[in-house]
């Protein structure tokens, strides 16, 4: 049996190699390039691409796979190898799929689309847009059709990024979910607000950043296996899990995004460093799916990084860097400004009472369109009603409306959703990982991360793409993917800092 | 004939950008690369390169450049396809003629040798290296035996760094450099030395630093098509001529190294920024060879920057930045000390006047290794004798003498002589550009550097590997590769310096 794999490992690991480069590539124009380099990148990063992707779905390498299912089909179902050989054929399946005609025809228009939307948002012009993503979701609806019927066609673009994740568990879901979190912002709203005017004063860029790199050194970030680096969006990039690098930015209109942004990437990036080595140049190097990896940004940068145990800890350190913004500031001002609830146009801005509620209209809204139950010409309107609807606001324009992100311009499509299975999936874990170790606060409280992230590392991190998302969250948390945990959490911070009482 | 070229260049396209995407990999791994990531980079490196190299040796390429060199064979021979099929075949020819599996081989014997070589000079302990560089030597002999016999064995060697460049010319040209560099020695250490104690007081890196940049800005570094970093070992490398990036670094020891090394890498950076567009992505991108690389870069350190015209320019800025340090000391002091001349041991310290002859005894020492007239158990003494002959010093141990270069323990034989080449050729071009420019130094009094930029983009950079060196010097020079300029320069420059009256 071992021959198969060993020529199939070889076949692949080049691949990984290129993929690696290509990672890397991406990472340098993002970080490094000089703004003349642009088309010589563009250039080397497509041929590394192509080579990638032409290696990868060579019919050798599904005559090795069929060969090596035969072989494995007795073995242990859990054996990492058994794994391998499913999860790359699965990719293979899905990379040989779709024709290349069709991928570049897709990337062209897509190409056409972010330069439109790009110019579209600068000038609140929906209408110049609406071809180009009517464009797109026209690609989308034919994309789907390469593969074979689902449940529900919008399940094929899901599984892109949440592998096996169905479209009608992610209704059940964002369902309950909904209610919760706006019944929780109603009670919020009738609440007396949050003066949170001490972190809108001028920090030093410089001392944010240093602090910052001491909190995700106590985090574990392997900074042998790692760097920090400054960039317009702040990203996480793994190449392979000894070289991952984060990136961070500041903006003077908020100084601690630059602190929480880069926590949040640390989640990722610790999330890439913890892979076993045994995965090292396989498909099985990576992460479960988007939403699993969103977890491990989100519960480092707010079930820790924004919990009352943490600033006990770093609070103190903080003032003193600080002295002039801080003074007089108490621990729980402070922590009440940084969880400050408050309704607002852009998701990226968005609180942990909020985030998930602009997750989901667009998430609705994606799936209507694929269903063709709504138009392109009818999508900012029936944004702005759902805005009103679950956040209480009204987009004055579409600029700061249905025009605020890249991603539909980009054909991500099935993408949204990750973001709020990745805040589920961090409270599930949490909440586990508190019922495992009873003594979580207390050595946060302590400033002691290490048996959260040994206890991350054994339960998600070590197993790459070994499982999918709701087999990882089951075997890791005790449940499937369930907004129970994220509301029992939400509720017990929010109740406490806006004093409101909550039945059980 | 179009479609021909075409297919070819098409082919050729996706090399060079493969070879690009290693290049960059290479830059990251010695400017950015966290210390873990070294295997997983050495991965993909050498997937990168292994799969350029397969694309570029593939027997399509072969036939598409028989069929081309067909149909060119009545077109104009100085016409751009014309020469790039004759260089694409040339490179073509080289790069098929050695077996994978000696590379491979040799790739390996170096990778020991460097290790070894590494701890040799650690430990002062030549005899441990002896065995790795006498396999290194055999496998070189090996090397020479895949080609065509060739006038002298040794001429296969030099041709991989300097295309047409026969041992026979190199001899010729060393002998009549040597004896004129002695000669000028000997009179120099007849003379009063020179005190260069205000370069070794404390300078802070940034200031000089922020200097440097000034100085290569106004050079015409293009920083919309290049970048500047820190690095162990400061080098220059172009990802095209849209991407050219330079390091440096700073050693308290000598401050301004950080300056002239500066000035040296910006050289090599404006002959890859000045490559025309229309050679971008095909084999004649880049430098004619090393030497054509290393004139540029010397003239811009040397010719230029250690010039009396340039210091007029520049030495009240540095003065200003620097008032403690060159409070009293005069224009006229600080030329003398940046060009002090005093022989040494260690070649990348050595000065305008003793640099060459630190290169002629290692190309001596080469082609009687490959002569099989010297052996490696002779080297130390070899090299002992000839420093003291030529530069009138004696290591007193090997750390110091035959053990302080990397080139021969990673393979590189023939590489030397092209630093000598390079400060010849930058000698013809400065005389060369003075003749057609007499107001040559009043521009650079007035810090007027686009004259000398444009001229050596006209008649250097912009044919990139269009022609050989001998052929494009003599184009550019109006001779071929010839000491007469250099000598005449050194003689001009440290007689008026150390008062020595020259006959003409």
């Amino acid at each position: 049996m071992h021959s198969t794999l060993d020529r199939l490992n070889a076949l692949i690991r080049e691949v990984v190699d290129l993929r690696h480069a290509a990672d890397l590539l991406e990472w340098d124009e993002r970080v490094c390039m000089p703004s003349g380099g642009a088309p010589t990148h563009g250039e080397m990063l497509s041929t590394v691409r192509k080579l990638a992707h032409e290696q990868f779905t060579a019919a050798e390498v599904g005559r090795l796979l069929d060969a090596a299912a035969r072989e494995v089909a007795s073995a242990d179902l859990d054996a990492d190898h058994t794994r391998l050989v499913a999860v790359t054929a699965r990719d293979y399946r899905k990379a040989t799929q779709v024709p290349a005609a069709f991928v570049a025809e897709q990337a062209e228009a897509v190409s056409a689309a972010q330069h439109a939307w790009g110019a579209a948002r600068a000038k609140n012009d929906f209408a110049s847009f609406r071809p180009h993503l009517e464009r797109v979701i026209a690609l989308k609806r034919q994309y789907i059709n390469f593969f074979p019927p689902a449940d529900h066609p919008y399940d094929v673009l899901l599984d892109d990024f949440e592998p096996g994740m169905k479209t009608a568990e992610v209704k059940v879901i964002l369902d309950e979910l909904r209610t919760g979190q706006v019944e929780l912002l109603r009670a919020i709203a009738s609440r007396p607000q949050i003066d949170d005017a001490c972190l809108r004063v001028t920090y030093a860029e410089a001392d944010l950043y240093k602090f910052a790199v001491e909190v995700i050194t106590k985090f574990g970030f392997d900074w042998e296996r790692g760097r920090q680096d400054k960039s317009t969006h702040p990203f996480a990039t793994a190449i392979g899990s000894n070289d991952v690098r984060i990136t961070t930015r500041f903006m003077e209109r908020y100084p601690f995004s630059l602190l929480f942004g880069t926590m949040h990437e640390t989640g990722h990036a610790l999330y890439d460093q913890g892979v076993s080595r045994a995965h090292h140049r396989t498909q099985l190097e990576g992460g479960a799916s988007l939403g699993v990896h969103e977890s491990q940004s989100r519960l480092w940068e707010n079930l820790v990084g924004r919990s009352r145990p943490f600033w006990e800890y770093f609070y103190p350190a903080l003032q003193e860097r600080f002295p002039a913004q801080l003074r007089g500031v108490t621990l729980n001002h402070f922590y009440r400004a940084i969880n400050k609830v408050q309704p607002s146009l852009i998701r990226v801005e968005a609180d942990e009472a909020t985030y998930n509620l602009h997750v989901m209209m667009r998430v609705e809204l994606e799936i209507a369109l694929v269903e063709g139950k709504l138009d392109v010409s009818g999508l900012p309107a029936a944004w702005n009603n759902l805005m009103e609807e679950y956040l209480g606001v009204r987009p004055p324009d579409d600029t700061t409306g249905v025009l605020q992100d890249i991603h539909w311009s980009a054909g991500l499509l099935g993408y949204f959703a990750t973001y709020t299975l990745g805040n589920l999936i961090s409270a599930q874990l949490w909440e586990r990982f508190g019922a495992v170790y009873p003594e979580r606060d207390a050595a946060i409280r302590c400033g002691d991360f290490s048996t959260l992230l040994s206890w991350l590392r054994s339960e998600v991190h070590q197993y790459g793409r070994k499982y999918q998302p709701q087999e990882l969250v089951q075997r890791a948390a005790g449940s499937k993917i369930d907004p129970g945990p994220y509301l029992r959490y939400l509720r017990g911070k929010c109740g406490e800092i806006y004093g409101i009482g909550w039945k059980a």
